[in-house]
């Protein structure tokens, strides 16, 4: 019985977007293993791991010496190898502190895919003067992704707000009916705001990759 | 084997609000009479039927001669008897024209129930400044009431702005994922947003009894 | 990238309900500092932390020398700061003994909010004789918050026996197909008692601020 | 390809319970031709046809020349053949108007199985006097049967007042997150009153069946 | 604010059930102290606890000294107290031997009650020959309980095979979508055989005080 | 914009299974002709329509002159061209008469792809012995199919009886909690009978198409 | 009580997307004057309605003479006024020829706004050689909107296909598990293929909008 | 109380098909010693327990002195005794590797049934390549099992490639709304590839089962 991993060299050259590690539900030994493989396989860009156990984390800045590792204990991601230099220009907001890790990992992944990025968090509806205070730096944005647990509903808010293309991650963030994120993920999907797309719950990582292939269309890409 | 309804006669005494006729599922002759039996068992109120079918909203106003009839065909609602004079201020708003006539069963429960109210349409979370256009009315108001179908935002939203009282009524308005108004009724009640209260898909009435409790209440009970 | 976060010191001049820590997926650190912030921002009055774990029960005595610091290991609450004296009534009925904490919350939440609250504990439907006999103080509250788990039904029956406002709480209580709250939760809203209002699952926070609401615009606010 | 079907002669002799025609989904040639055989078949009973349609219940009396023909427009069904003479005692309880269709078709199949029921309808928790109003009624029963749509909170407050088994029968009455009774179900699955047995939504046979089991047991097997 | 306990002394008089103690969720000191309340305020018959975790299983038998304490590891029970000497036949299936705990939850509560049950386990429907081994047996009971995961289908063969009543039990036995029982429970419900009626997922406990309820109606009860 | 459909021709040779119209949704018309494209396109075999509205059922055997059609009215099936000579042994069981024209499809199905079939209808598992007494005649069988809707409990009863492949097929047949068929989907996916696998519900086409690839590789492929 | 209409004039400048009218729900006359009414207070650009019923499609073409008037019978489309020149290049694939109607909402909603684009109809994953035949054209192009009901399957395989940002329409094209589009929904959300993005079921409208603004970037913002 | 297990010993005369030992829930004595009694019980072929914890995997080589013990500590299964020499061809695809446990576990159960197996790993669709890759192998295959989580798209892709009979298995492999598995499961039995058959998430035992059947009929079984 033969059982050799298919890695996808080619993803890179087909999609734009290189293979990343998933580390959750791996070993901290198969982890790193997977960063080195993809660091060696695909030199040209830095190697990327998301959700990453505390072990992780700990381990992956010895695991590479001679690389510059940069470590995210809130956003969870491990970068090994330098990022680029980044252009574009999306805007990261999130509804409460809780939905910034999420944030963190799409705006790690943003960073490896070589877009400029900022984060402001905690802009929920509850206090919507946060979000109007700034209206105009999201109005500036090539790309805005809203990050949003419990209620789902600041996405919604920010698609009716501005012309830039808008990402919806819905969060696990919440209880009771917003348990586990479907109540976030069907109200965005839900939305009365025209044009507003969403992607799974928590999954920063795949705004990203849409985030960056519009930035690099813009980019002439 | 015996088989008569049990009349809840006693209802306004004990709870402060009458029987009521749910007309859907019912015959034209089968709500007509039920709304006479209530006039009469109820004398000191109007006799209030919800969800009336178009043939109900015909045949109402000939089949209480010499007596005010109302019939309201947006809301499907029809009053039989003269309302009392209004007091206190109900605020009620929808996020869009579809969601109107679940707004308009709320009014007419209000009006039968004695409670002065005013229904702002059409404010939803993808114009935001038109809600932001009525902010110091809907700030005046004891109660506020708010009808989303879709997202389910807009409640969220107005119970940030407001000191009063928010209840959220969800609608069925909406396809796919909000299809039915689930998606909407489980963001209002994931709210972020601290004391957003939250009714049945489509029950402007359970709104509207609420809202009059609170009312009376602030009127000293 | 920037990344402070965005407090909203106005909420209690906007809505009435000042800010409070949600302590649940915090560290000790984390709670105990934005108690402090909290308590510094807004002196006005007290500071509260909900859903504490152990830990912030622990250490929060000690936390803030020469204060008064609430702990209710029951409700997970923390209160810093001394509590405005008490006024309106409301009462709050659980179904069972496991639904108690979450009617401690709301208690809590309701004494840092200045409401004068008293606990009716394990008058359930399956014993329908102890509901009625607290029916007499029930129907003297001015707001009355009904805490259940499994079935659901206890809101819907003291709908029908009071005229005050009635708030039903959903709580996590029950195994099988009541796993969650879900069950219970569909149940209040469903109610066929005119008026009751749903709040998310185990909600003892959001009940109270409604139920804060609803006094203060009884005694004039 | 054989494809006669598959006729269970046997049920009545194995189970107690004889075959019925569900009407529903069948032409009215279809169900007086089932009626027909089920009538040969076993002609020690009378043969029942359930959910029929309205043509059904206005052919069935002309179809069997010579048989006593019962047929209840409200709970749908048609009995050809005598009745046993009724031995037993069951209650069936209805919560609303709405759902006496139900206890309808319960009440027909008891008669055709021989079981001496009375239908008290309309004592739902909304107005709970009602329910009280029969209560010692309701103790003497032998089994009490209780349907309920909406929230589904009735049969649990009956199974907490009496030593009789009880026997929750959900129904798809209601709108909105009660909408074809899965809220019931689920309220009434979850209950906190021991003892507790439920069956399908709307499943008024089904009900019967079981109770007319136990009436047997009780009297004698 | 005031908080005791309402205990429900008089259950076993209006239902002919004692209260229970449910452990799961409670300290070992409460579930024992509780198991001491019961003990004295109804003496008149033993205390159940049930869903012990292992700390109250162990402590139990010294909790009470001079008392009889009956402990069972598997079905997770604790009774204090002498048991009635049994009347009336009721059978106990389990499909598999994972359902068994909840059988065994189910024959303690029997015995409490006063009931014979024999457990008849594993004879689930992937094997019908064992079922049919013991068909003469279990057409000789009173009552019959099945309990069931994964596919729920037992509980129909059965019902489709004996006169009795029967009372199905889904288990949270499963993986998938069986995950948690609701796959089960909606089997049974569904069913196509007649009379079959349903509790909750894993409620050895009420399927077993139904059962009691039609034994003693059975006995002239 | 270009939009001319992208036929797949070459689906026989790549899967052995040619294209086939699903008929709901599509005017007589459009079913027509492209009955007659695929009998055109791929003249080796008849065309086969499913899922046929009664104007389909009437207008197609005057649509082919000098064709064979066969029309199946319970199946809602049109087979134009003449069928294989059929080779196999797959034996249809269904667990009701309604669940018989899902079956009917599959039949007319496995016609078309060259399998031998018969069907047993109304072998339902509320009478056991139906289904015993044609047991030898199953297990005989290369591939049985079973349908079943309600509880879904038939196809577990017979993938524990016999050594042949099994192959479930959920219908929508059932009201309440089985309405759609997911929950006789969820029961034979939960199977406890090893093997069992499962199509979409009222997938009778589906289900031949696996017989016949089992069939065609017994045959020797 | 006032109840105008709140029009959401600004929206094309805030968003970049004029209003439209969803003509569902509305009569033939509302949604005439609610084009009528875009017409005149945006004339800067055409007038759009979406899933126009037949009556509307009839009506349209005389109810604006002397303007251009557009409709569309597939996608259920009115466009009044004449379209901007396209830019950009869109590539929209469908599944099946059922999920075309929705592609064609989406290019007509594409066309208002200025986009060019190619609609390739019926190259499901069942036949992947017709997506594989178009491979060239789909890579060049700006932005890929993949329209798919049942299994919801090729939104995940374009995206693995391609490096310019692809939009996922679920469809409610399907039945039994597929029924409504939430399989299709969830299988998209959930790919394997980073940066796929999903809209609601059925909303052509929604994903064009998206794909507008991001050609819109790519053409300089 | 009698409660002896009810060994189904006949199960490989009947089906084919042994009894094995699911040791998930089991304490490792019990897995052992079921693992004894069956080999002792059929002695004919290998003894199998899967889902095994790791202390079963850790003891059983020493548990069973004498025999070949095979353990498989990725897909978790033991096997006690010497597997048949296998025959046939069963190619066994994953999506991820995440999905291999899966796989492993369908793998150990063919080489106990007979069946000659292959494991191709990680060919999803997000990298098409690698499945075309493989192409002409899995062609070649009599049976394909393919397991796949999250979107599930793979065996939709497959079952439109092979004439093969095709076995989708769906992983609990994911996140989100692809947590536990229903996502893939609801695709799976949506596919638009005719023929696709499903079995539980995660259950690569049931696929191995299948597919050793058909296997066993295409060798004349």
């Amino acid at each position: 019985m033969t059982e050799h991993a298919e890695l996808d060299h080619d993803r890179r050259r087909r999609t734009g977007v290189p293979e990343v590690v998933l580390a959750s539900g791996k070993t901290t030994g198969q982890t790193l293993a997977l960063l080195a493989a993809l660091r060696r396989g695909d030199p040209s860009g830095p190697a990327l791991a998301t959700r990453c156990p505390d072990a992780v984390l700990a381990a992956a800045p010895d695991a590479f010496p001679g690389e510059p590792v940069a470590v995210d204990p809130v956003g969870r991601t491990v970068v090994v190898g330098a990022v680029p230099v980044p252009v574009g220009d999306t805007v990261l907001l999130t509804a409460g502190t809780a939905d910034v890790p999420v944030a963190r990992e799409c705006a790690a992944t943003l960073a490896v895919l070589g877009v400029a990025a900022e984060l402001v968090p905690d802009v929920g509806v509850a206090g919507l003067h946060r979000l109007l205070g700034h209206l105009e730096r999201v109005r500036a944005a090539h790309v805005v992704v809203v990050v949003a647990g419990m209620d789902g509903a600041l996405p919604s808010v920010v698609a009716g707000l501005v012309a830039a293309p808008v990402i919806g991650v819905p969060t696990s963030v919440g209880y009771g009916v917003a348990a586990g994120g479907l109540a976030a993920t069907a109200s965005m999907l839900a939305t009365c705001a025209p044009g507003l797309v969403v992607v799974n719950v928590d999954n920063g990582f795949g705004a990203a990759v849409h985030a960056a292939k519009i930035e690099r269309s813009a980019a002439g890409g």
